[in-house]
């Protein structure tokens, strides 16, 4: 009987195949008293070795494959290696308690972890996993336990996981895996997001995946409702191979839009831009098709690393996004970290509610140093291209205006240095918290342009921190209240003659490009893969239609009634 | 020379006296090895016993003088002397490694002093902060140190501390102690708060009035100002007492005020309300003239417990509170749990933003049964009153729908059952959440009214936790977006007949009052001892010329310059 497991959309698409279900390996380790402690603690070294080995391919072939950004989680995987605190820790274990080196490794390993999970900071949670994945690569080889390879697979299949790590997701062969579900992840967790950038279908947070499903049972994976169908019936797979030609076809009507322009159906234009983290990102930005980048995030400059980028590597980084970008418009945003995202060689503070803290440009402002040097690339770099500097996390006029004077600043320093600056670059501010929104008209007499951050502008608006379970339910872009700071930000800025973009996730949804349209949107800017959907959706749309929509959405108590409003009216295609 | 100390204004009035300088007691703890275990141990228990009896008596001491909430400080203390983990541990410590006792319950409470306070939780970093007043108690006692003790205090003095603990503040006799400052702690520290509730003058988080102060010298305490004078010279001696008759002078004329109307120079009627955490603050209400309760925080029930209050307990709170007030609106919050403030018998996820988190109605609506019970006492007090009922975070109409439907549920069920449920009882809301403010329209067609709760409302619009030392500068109640959205939440009450009242800190608020007059707002909640001073400089106020004044804020560009026009416009007396 067809039965159907629900999970989050995580990658769209549609796929057919068997499943091949991940085990995760059986590792029964015991405690043994050893009485060689040399031989011991050769077997440990040995062990550390290989895993170098191994990882270093991984790496090689994820940088080759999928880019540095990628790759960096490898590196980080190498550093864990390398900790004295681990190695020492096992080896003193051994010689100390008389123990095996499996024992001495797990009892170590799991005490990092537990240590590391427990202190609530997602920089340290991510050196728990970290420690897990790498001590878990060591144990196999100290066991001699094949690991259940996914590199191995020579069939078109889809897998199913509990979880899928970095290792895992690394060894896929696109070749034969078409998809794949797992039991638990959202949206933006690892796995979900390396789904995207494979371009191969997935659902994940099925909860279910692995208990429901054996190696070799017949599944389908639709990636776009976020649903894995067991034991389809004839009738069921008919229909879905229905819904994978129409989506399959819908790709190459996209295609086909790479070199057109961003228009309506009654001909507004509007610019398609994308998001990036790293140069390594441009290529996809080129092959869909954006007009230019409406975000690039340059904390990537800045994380896996001891010490801080210097100026000439962040010219050079910000210059040949520029230069690739061929007079499109690039807007780099300057240093956003703090909160969540922690750099080790900052001495940052602990706090309560880091998404209401120290971070972005109240960091900047305080870091002088650190954020001139910033500056002084980016001016450097923007005579090489069409750059426009962009501020986050500005909630107060006072802020933006310091941000700027330092900016002046470090443009003269540069003059007198006999450097070229780029002169002429528009400046703007991120949009993400309510004071800005609310206050817009005042900001637009001041900056050049805005950019409206929703992901961080809807979880403070509605006061709902979109990681936490108990709470994702509230964080509503389509929540009328968010609509209408969107407005008034769109507003303020034409009536200053300014432009307003969006450079959250919401920007590209099939649900919002009507609707931020009708809002009078100027620029979208969204993940690569989504600009050529939604400048085939422009073209069905007319600004009019789009403007009624909007102006009733506003008004509508609910963001569910906004939601099925834009599909009652026929803006949903799918 | 006269010199300055500057601090936090914690508490209002002067005071001028002789410092005593409370010492840190020395403690030397040296570890010795012991052979006579038993008479080890029983040192410990003797000391734990003494412990336990100073604790009981200072426990009733504030009961008596301060109520019951904050004697719950000295229960949990108790209790901590009570927890088989540390008798347990410092028991087998002194066992297990042979050790002297004073030297086993330091480590052991310096181990979980560390650990609580390393878990980025305010309920444990209060655990942590009742084990380390307890143990040094304990310490106290083993060492035979004789505590610099506060209660032998016999003459006029200032108390200048590194911070007060609830041990020290229970002990101050306010014949003699005319004030404090102190080197640590903000507004909403314990010694803040215990100073208002006391009624002296207080300045905190001086930074160094311990390292520049000795016992004997002369002071002045200036607790509008937040300074500490020091070696003032007569001229200031003069200044300053000018200064203290004219505070003075202005509490005798407030004190004429208890039974006087809320009433402008022109005739504005509005309704000034106290907060209150507990029956015990009633008393302060009535003393000070409060027209209502604006904010009864229900939290302090659920506190400090092993399992939730049953009915019968909740219902004879909020009774003797409905009928104390004689007619008077009480406004009645539902639980406002989670976040920082946990409960120990509720299992509440760990979360990295717990501001933006699962709390309040959130909690509510998913803890069912706790959320009808509060509601079933509710409706059976509301007969012995003027209940008003409030419920806090709403974020979207669809949990107000919800919550009403189950009070409406309930009332049906104590129907049922022959109880006689109140009819007719006002809902509404706090509006603390940005999308709540800008969809007040929204929500004012079904609420009976709205409370605006500017603490959390000003920490989600500005995105800054107010409690993070470094963006508390960005938390701005008069930044204008905060001032337009109360704009729109009065208008949007009004719009529909509706009343809006605040029930923030801001509400008592010298600057606030006259901007928040002009806006509209239609009930002011504060803290006991501002209801005077806010009535009496309602009589110095026109309508006219504060709405003139807030017209004017809310296009402004900054919070300085709002406050500024406040000042410069004469609004400001002091």
């Amino acid at each position: 009987m067809t039965t159907t497991l629900k999970g989050i959309a995580a990658s769209k698409g549609i796929a057919f195949a068997k499943a091949f279900v991940l085990e995760q390996p059986e590792m029964n380790i015991e405690k043994t008293q050893v009485s060689d402690i040399e031989s011991e603690t050769s077997r440990f070294y040995d062990a550390m070795e290989r895993a170098r080995q191994e990882l270093q391919i991984i790496k090689n072939k994820t940088l080759k494959d999928m880019g540095e950004d990628k790759a960096e989680i490898f590196s980080a995987h190498l550093l864990v290696l390398e900790d004295p605190e681990i190695i020492d820790g096992v080896t003193s274990k051994i010689k100390e308690e008389q123990i095996n080196a499996e024992a001495a490794m797990k009892e170590l390993a799991d005490m990092y972890v537990t240590m590391f999970e427990g202190m609530d900071n997602e920089y340290m949670k991510e050196r728990a996993s970290d420690i897990r994945d790498v001590s878990q690569r060591i144990l196999l080889h100290l066991l001699g336990v094949e690991n259940t390879s996914l590199a191995a697979i020579q069939e078109e299949t889809v897998v199913i996981a509990e979880d899928l790590t970095p290792s895992d997701t690394a060894q896929l062969d696109l070749t034969y895996v078409l998809g794949f579900a797992t039991d638990i992840g959202g949206r933006t967790s690892h796995s979900a997001i390396m789904a995207r950038s494979m371009e191969i279908p997935a659902v994940v947070g099925t909860r279910q995946a692995t208990s429901s499903i054996q190696t070799g049972d017949f599944l389908i994976i639709d990636g776009m409702e976020g649903e894995v169908i067991l034991q389809p019936d004839e009738e069921t797979i008919v229909s879905y191979k229905e819904k994978q030609q129409e989506y399959l076809r819908k790709k190459e009507e996209w295609a086909k839009l790479v070199n057109e322009p961003s228009i309506t159906k009654d001909g507004t234009r509007v610019e398609l831009a994308a998001n990036i983290g790293t140069p390594d990102d441009l290529s996809g930005v080129l092959d869909n098709g954006a007009e230019g980048i409406g975000l690039y995030r340059t904390e990537f400059l800045y994380m896996g690393r001891n010490e801080l980028p210097d100026e000439e590597e962040q010219f050079e980084a910000y210059k040949n996004v520029l230069e690739k970008m061929n007079g499109g418009a690039v807007v780099i945003r300057t240093l956003d970290i703090g909160g969540d995202k922690e750099l080790p060689y900052l001495d940052l503070p602990s706090e309560l509610n880091p998404f209401l803290g120290y971070r972005a440009i109240r960091l900047c402002l305080e870091e002088k140093e650190m954020f001139r040097t910033q500056l002084r690339a980016l001016l450097r770099a923007g005579a090489y291209g069409n750059l426009k500097i962009m501020f986050p996390m500005v909630a107060t006029i006072e802020e933006f205006r310091e941000a700027k004077s330092i900016l002046e600043d470090v443009k003269n320093d540069l003059k007198q240095e006999g450097l070229q600056p780029a002169e002429d670059v528009e400046t703007g501010i991120m949009v993400e918290i309510p004071s800005t929104a609310a206050a817009a008209d005042i900001f637009a007499k001041e900056v050049d342009f805005f950019s409206i951050g929703t992901n961080d502008l809807i979880q403070y608006t509605m006061a709902a921190d979109r990681m936490s379970e108990k709470v994702s339910h509230l964080y509503q872009p389509y929540h009328p209240a968010v609509l209408r700071l969107v407005k008034q930000v769109i507003e303020a800025a034409h009536n200053e003659g300014k432009w307003a973009g969006m450079c959250g996730e919401m920007a590209g949804e099939e649900t919002a490009v009507p609707l931020l349209l009708g809002l009078g949107l100027d620029e979208f800017s969204m993940s690569a893969t989504s600009v050529l959907p939604a400048r085939s959706q422009l073209l069905t749309l007319t600004k009019e239609e789009a403007q009624e929509l909007a102006a009733e959405a506003v008004n509508l108590p609910t963001a569910k009634e906004v939601e099925a409003l834009v599909y009652e009216k026929g803006f949903i295609r799918s």
